[in-house]
Parts: structure tokens; C-alpha cells; sequence
């Protein structure tokens, strides 16, 4: 039996101030590193472990885990920073205001843009300042996979061949893996790992900086799964990011 | 031409205590954080970019990096932590305070251990619970290349692998690499590099958290090497830690 640990990334500066933020760059607020600190702490003091640490490009995730690899005295652990588990890319909403959003266009049409499997959000412009196709940190990917808009099936598609040919082979090799990511990009694999259908997936959510083990067989089927530390805290956490985008 | 940036980790808690170090997982101090930061800020002010990081896999230089990144906005960028990074091994002395050993043992005794460059300090015993034989992050390391003491020949014996295997390649392979490192084993590498003898070597003495350009030509020998910033401040800050080892 194999175990892994996901960690959503600590509050960012636009999960404070309520706004898409997809594949834009923030930083974690203050509640946000000292959520990242506690997941370390809590990691160490359940006597948790690792080999091996996958994170996006992006540094809300990073910072996520290098403050929870300082709290474990686990800073030399290899990191593989892999640009196919960053968020999902939310378009031109990118920066908007989630309430904002839902008085503008009605609540329905909000949790649509957020929920939707299938439905992305309206595409950003290639020409527009926003587009991450001319940041460098892309400079190795083909231009079609940095997306301009992104609906949850799309970050299926991209964070599913980041498991199979990088992470789910590690497990296997025994190595144990701690990923910190994204709400969306985790509810993708997520969805991948549980069989969660389409239209189940809408109702699932991922709290900031909570340690979400999962327990996995032989061949990486989940056989439980468990948020550490206080149970009701993490339900309460989890209903409160359901209810962002209401005006 | 190719350009190489080499950090030697901002002041640590045992450089400020005065304290032979080694493989000891000392953290950085409030100014071994700011030299961090301030590196960082120069390198961008100066233009500087890297597609591919080196460190060691002790937190002072970890964090030295991570620090330096931040502040270049490139938290994004691959690392690489290799042990063969790592700091000088100190033998028995790691721990103790070197004006302490100076007084006991005299100044040029104290000179031998810390520069002679073929006579190594005396050996920790496997059983020291100060030796890293057990530490998990060497676990996949030949115990026999876990040592129990180095004179600076067997660091340069250590750190030319990773030099040969890993970090040429990249650079010849056209990425700009940036190495966050130690006092000793960038004296090695600078030792091999510049061709510098083995009695030269006793007086090459490199600052805290101060970047330094290495420009290369095609086949990797030095054309010239220079500090970024103040190069009086810089040399001031070589030549304090030249005098650490008095009593």
C-alpha cells in the first residue's frame, strides 16, 4: 500500500481578496504561510515523511512547500516543479472579482465559470498582457498547451500525463510523494483517482494548506482517504471555498 | 562564452558564533538572510538570468537560494541539491569555536585545519552522534563517501563529479547556471577551474552571500571572474574571514 500527501497551497493575496486568479503569479498572505507552516508541523508531528516533493511554477505552491518542508527539517528534499500542476487557467476572468463577477452576470452563471466541467471561462486574447505565452518560465512548452482559458476537463487533460509519467511511476518505486498544488489542479486528480463523474466533481472542494492523505493499492487505487489533523476544521474550510463566488 | 554565478550562503548561525561548521545543518542569521535577499536584488537590478540552479542539501545554502530566487522573482527555476555540494567536512572540530581552538592549540595549528590543503582534521568517530553516517538524507549515498573528516583536497576529490557529471553539462548544454554554495566547496571548484596550486589555495578566501561571475569560454576555463556590487566591500568581507581561525 502506497501513500501521498496533497496540499492546496496556503490563502494567496487573491484567495484574500476574493479574485480568479488561475495561472496569474500571487503570493500567499500571512494566513497563507502560517497555514503552510502548520501543515508542516502537523506533518511532522504524525511522524509523516517523504522522498520526493512535486509542486507547479507557481509560488504560492512553492512557497506552500518550502515553508512546510522548513517545519519538517526536510528542505533538502528533491523538488520536481512541474508546470502541468499549476491551477486551472481562468481566461479572461483572470484578476476579476469572484462577487463582482456574480452581480455582474447572476450567481448561476459564476459557479458555471467555476464549476462547469465542461464550459471554460471566456479566453483571454493571446495579445493580452495577461497571456503567460510570453513568460519565460513557459519557454520550454508548446505554445498550444499554455491555455487561454481552461474549463476542469482541460485540467484533467493536462495534469493526468504530469501522474502518469512522472508522479503515479515514483509511487511505484516506492519513493513517498508530497505534492502541493492547486485547488483545481488537486480536484482533477482527484477526480482521476476516485472515479468522481462530471457532474459529481462540481460539489467537491479542496481547503487551503490541509494535508489530504491518500491511501492507495498496488496499482494506485484509492482505498481511503483523510484530511489530517481537525476533521471538522477541514469541512468547514472546504464549505467556506463552495461559497466564494456568491454575490 | 558562457557566465556562471557562484553564492557562498549568507552569514550562518556558527559563522556568527565562530564556530567550525562543516556538515552541520545550521540555519542562516538575520544578516545571512538580508546577504541573500541583497544578492538577489543585484542580480536582477543587473539583468542577471538562470535556467537551472545548483545547491547543496544544507539549509544555509538551500535558503541562501530560495532567498536569492525570490527576490529575482524565479522561484520557478529548476534546483538540483547535491551532496557533493556540500561544505568542507570538519571532522571532530565541527561545533567547537575556532578563537576557542586557537587558544588551546595556537593560531597556525588552527591555520593547518582550516586551510592546509592535504592534511584533514582529526577524524569523527562513526559512533559520534555528531556524524551524518545516519542522517536519512544520505541514505542514498555509499557510506564510505560520507566522511568523517576532509581536508580540502578530498573536497575538491567530492565536488569535481558533480563539476564533470552534472553542472559542465548543463552549463555546455547553454543553461545559465546559478550554484548557491559553501566557503569550501567553491574553493575547490574555483581551485580546479583557475588551475590554483595547492599553496595558493591557503589564501583564497570567499565572502558571505556575494555573487561572483565566472566567464568561461568554450571549453570552461576561466577568461576572468569578478564580485557584483562593491568590489572593496567584497574584498573587506574576504579578508574578515581570513582572520576567523585567531585567537
Amino acid at each position: 500500500m502506497y501513500k501521498i500527501v496533497l496540499i492546496r497551497h496556503g490563502e494567496s493575496t487573491w484567495n484574500l481578496e476574493n479574485r480568479f486568479t488561475g495561472w496569474t503569479d500571487v503570493d500567499l498572505t500571512p494566513t497563507g504561510v502560517s497555514q503552510a507552516m502548520s501543515a508542516g508541523k502537523l506533518l511532522k508531528a504524525e511522524g509523516w515523511d517523504f522522498d520526493l516533493c512535486y509542486t507547479s511554477v507557481l509560488k504560492r505552491a512553492i512557497h506552500t512547500l518550502w515553508y512546510t518542508l522548513d517545519e519538517m527539517d526536510r528542505t533538502w528534499l528533491p523538488v520536481v516543479k512541474d508546470y502541468r500542476l499549476n491551477e486551472r487557467h481562468y481566461g479572461s476572468l483572470q484578476g476579476l472579482n469572484k462577487a463582482d463577477m456574480a452581480k455582474q452576470f447572476g450567481d448561476e452563471q459564476v459557479l458555471i465559470w467555476r464549476r462547469s466541467y465542461d464550459t471554460p471561462p471566456p479566453a483571454l486574447e493571446a495579445t493580452d498582457p495577461r497571456c503567460e505565452r510570453s513568460d519565460r518560465r513557459y519557454a520550454n512548452v508548446d505554445t498550444q498547451s499554455v491555455p487561454l482559458t481552461e474549463c476542469l476537463k482541460d485540467t484533467v487533460a493536462r495534469v493526468l500525463p504530469a501522474w502518469n509519467d512522472s508522479i503515479a511511476p515514483s509511487i511505484k518505486a516506492g519513493k513517498r510523494v508530497l505534492i502541493a498544488a492547486h485547488g483545481n489542479s488537486i480536484r482533477a486528480l482527484i477526480k482521476y483517482l476516485d472515479g468522481i463523474s462530471d457532474s459529481d466533481i462540481v460539489s467537491l472542494n479542496i481547503p487551503n494548506g490541509i494535508p489530504l492523505v491518500y491511501e492507495l493499492d498496488e496499482n494506485l487505487k484509492p482505498i481511503r482517504h483523510y484530511y489530517l489533523g481537525d476533521a471538522e476544521a477541514a469541512a468547514a474550510a472546504a464549505a467556506a471555498v463552495a461559497s466564494q463566488g456568491k454575490a
